[in-house]
């Protein structure tokens, strides 16, 4: 069977299998100051072109979440973010048990938080007398791309910068499928302007390649992470096994290879499944795919091709998820594409 | 050079590292549903000999203890334990950040936490009508082997747990090293009798022969741990990951044999020490050694063996940490105690 | 000005203060072991019907609403309440602050819950298989009244009380105002009701008579919370000060004579509001009530009787709140009528 | 009997009494935006000397303390104070439930933090290339006086100040018994002093002759204690009730004359038993005096003055502390004098 239920559920890039192997019978220094590490970083700063950019590599998703989150807000700030972020949603409330509310705001059919919506939530509350009372917002928390695979554009990025800015906001994006984001056909929105626009974002490696791992990019020096993440579990004591990964990903280009394969295959999905009349729910330019299977296409696809139910329909079809990955092959998809035949 | 001055400063066992090829290629369940996983607890159970015992698969050791104590504390109790222990010292405050006080008592000369002066503290305890103004004592945590290399006997963990058990204690144990207390000459501490005594304890791993991971091993089930160590960013998305390698640590003994190496150098290491005249503190029968050095061979040291500054004395010598590891051969020793000449 | 903004302006009842005038040359025992705590208890534990209910006395709304819920939540688990309740939007976040979410849910247009809202919830998250990565649902809060002057009903409270035993949820009720509840017209909801279903709830004291105060009723022995409100800084040295206003409040009917009287003097302002063509939203048979006004309507009101700004309409009138309390006589109802003629 | 075992077991000041009387009858503006919060505060500013401090009015001691701290500290930092401080013992983890540890160091025999003590640590700490995994000193808590009655002078506060400035820390003094100290015979230690010292400080109420309620100064405006004080259930409706208190306490020298009537019992409780031959532990020029009394000394004080056993002794005999307040009078001396006769 063919499982494209999820892009975690496989190992890692052979490159980083290669240097793993290789690096295994060395001594390397600990806590991340292993030369793997430094290297990673020193990559990393030259891919967002920010030579002041601190960077920490941390190990899970929902883990840099709260960390980063808990060292950018003051006890009575809270983060605001969509109603259907990963966050708000999926992270067994990981958020607030380091004390903060996660303020959701409605998002697009996409996912997104539209910068009017999160203006009008700022007007307002600030607006509302009463608001002394209330969480104070402090960061607004983005995802690229969103959990329905959703892309925010450089002005929609601008625009809540811009808001961040006018009200004292830390913004931070969510960057688990970034390399899927940066892959997407004509996105406009690039390692370089999410470090400009983002006061942290994160560079996923689990979901992209790496076996474990993500990448935290503050645009400003972070005197007091290290204790920070070290406080929430998050520092790893063989840091090189992070450091390697990221510094593989980060040489002759291999992430953004590894997110273009994805999506060139999540595109030869899609159009495949338009060409067999199948709509969307919502469109999506990275690698997960939100077809809309009737209930003989749903049976057709049992037992051959692994897919995720995201939503069930009265009529006994679903949306559902079909994600491509780094190691998704063309091959792949023209199978899923018999499947439904 | 040769470095010992720690014992996670290098990769995995080799035969990890293969599984890890091996399965690079396949597709696994996630979040700890996979093969590897599902067969590495069921491998625990046998070796702890409990097999109602609920075991989970984390990261790193100050995310395990964080975690597992948060989990098992109501929010008014704090975790008793050794005033030189990890969690004491040395996680930048992971226990209290989830809100609850470590209450420190002295620890012998070996860092262990005496029954007798846990048994002093709480008739103290609960003899000051002041009490219920303070922090509940809700938990004991000790560590096998303790910081210092030192190791409770049976007849101690038996006379602790005795006490939890009179005061409504629960008892975890911190095994970041357990394959060098277990593999110790002339230990009656074995994994049964940890399975038997403690509500909760880990195996670890990362200092044991894997990249990362330790393995809690609860003796009851745990119905809400799941949620509960997601919500902490210690549930890893490639489950696999751990799973493999605890599953690898527990086929044909790997996990004891990585330890026995381990504690046979340090005793060769040891005894060459001593008959150079060398004395230890404390002394200590798993992988940590700690010779008391002086100015002069410590210079000898220099350049040629890794060691770590334990304590500096005024005489211009120092305690050292001297640590071995499963990786580490006679070899080594032999080149450790050729450079003291 | 008759200020009829809110029911938390003004002094204690005047049992109140001529208690504490009595009281104040004595010496008292410390943090609630006074005679007056005692007895306060007893009387509460008697109007309860339930002589094993164990009465702690706190400060404020927003103290004991943080305080009991985290004493009644595990880690992982959340609190189920009405998207528009007071936990949820004005508390400064102090429900997260101890670590939990607040999982809310649409209310009725009176601010309740209905059990159909929380079963179909309750519902949906078991039947989601990713719920295990969700925030578990702990407990349920709900207001008597609601921040909307609303009333749940007897059945209401059965069958809410229902859901939280199907499904291992507490059942906390924030009755700040409750006095007011108590003597609304037509309730079916006693304090032995909420008793029996709640496993904690609070008599409010604070917008009741009392200076401040709030006496918390837990349905059993609760041998830890001593400690518990100790920590959230709920504790008061001088116990004395909230026991005898609770002793007061719980002598010969006082509190309920007090929520009648606020009752009484609400309903003389509807019916007089009525008379004028006022409508409601939403209508309420308690101390607060809803207005809807003209632009002319509020500009007759102004300088004359205080309100409080509710919701503006865009024809330039506004819903508003008018609260009556303990303290409001007919003759303020008769000069507010008056003003609006 | 007259009960001298502590100093919050009776009511308040006759003058805060008649205030509340005076104003039972009044509306009050909520949440310390009435007339005397608003004229309190300017009265502790003027009496502090700094027209910018900020001023908030909040309950109980364990609350400000725990609401101070967590408003002063980063996520992972924690505050040191002396081993035998109240916020290390008596609050029930309050600080820890908020996240921070307290950092404990040993104090000097009258419950000081002294300078070198603190500078040994800092040096220390940063001298430990471990440092980044351990807990970041963050502030520094002190009490004035403290548990034992003693008293900081201006230089050690000073250069407690200084070392603050030089490490980057936050100064705190907890005033529960602030009107003692400040009315000592010979303390340097003025309100001006700790408001020009401290980055923030509490002036006690409930134990100087309020019912409750504690003034919290900072040195510069906190733009967000409201919604910090708040959260952590501090901020009281009725804030009139603590207001009036204050304006009360700060109008015609009234804090400073109940601290006055306090020292000069204890001053004359002093010379009474050291003219019995009593010896003190430790000696104290303040409201608690710490007697060394007999077996058969103790038995001519039972059932006749109230004392609170402070270390019971080998020989049957006890420390005790005798708490004098403000309303304490020479009377009640001799009558515990004669006692012991």
């Amino acid at each position: 069977m063919i499982d494209l239920s999820c892009d975690y559920n496989c190992g890692c890039a052979p490159e980083i299998l290669a240097a793993l192997t290789l690096a295994n019978d060395g001594q390397h220094a600990t806590y991340g100051f292993d030369r793997f590490s430094l290297s990673a970083k020193e990559k990393i700063r030259a891919a967002v072109g920010n030579p002041e950019a601190d960077v920490y590599l941390l190990v899970g998703g929902t883990q840099t979440n709260a960390t980063v989150l808990a060292a950018l807000l003051a006890p009575w700030e809270g983060v605001i973010g969509a109603a259907s972020g990963h966050i708000a949603v999926h992270e067994s409330g990981a958020v607030e048990a380091t004390g903060h509310k996660v303020l959701t705001l409605e998002a697009d059919r996409f996912g997104r938080l539209a910068p009017e919506t999160l203006e009008a939530y700022l007007t307002a509350f600030y607006a509302d007398e009463t608001c002394p009372h209330m969480v104070q917002p402090g960061a607004v928390y983005l995802s690229q791309p969103t959990e329905y695979g959703g892309l925010y554009t450089a002005a929609q990025l601008r625009a809540i910068r811009a808001l961040c800015d006018r009200y004292g906001l830390r913004l931070y994006v969510d960057g688990a499928r970034l390399a899927y984001a940066l892959a997407a056909p004509g996105t406009d929105v690039t390692l370089p302007l999410l470090g400009a626009c983002c006061d942290a974002f994160y560079i996923g490696g689990t979901k992209c390649g790496a076996l474990c791992g993500e990448a935290v990019v503050f645009r400003e020096k972070q005197p007091h992470f290290f204790p920070a993440h070290k406080q929430r579990g998050a520092l790893l004591a063989k840091g090189y096994l992070l450091g390697l990964q990221f510094d593989t990903l980060f040489t002759d280009g291999l992430y953004l290879r590894l997110g273009k394969q994805a999506v060139d295959c999540a595109a030869a999905l899609r159009e495949g499944l338009e060409a067999l009349g199948v709509a969307f729910s919502p469109e999506s330019g990275t690698n997960q795919q939100f077809p809309i299977l009737s209930a003989a296409q749903l049976a057709k696809l049992d037992g051959k091709i692994g897919y995720e139910v995201w939503q069930r329909l009265p009529d006994g079809g679903a949306v559902v998820r079909l994600c491509t990955s780094w190691r998704t092959t063309l091959a792949d998809i023209g199978a899923a594409l018999a499947a439904l035949q």
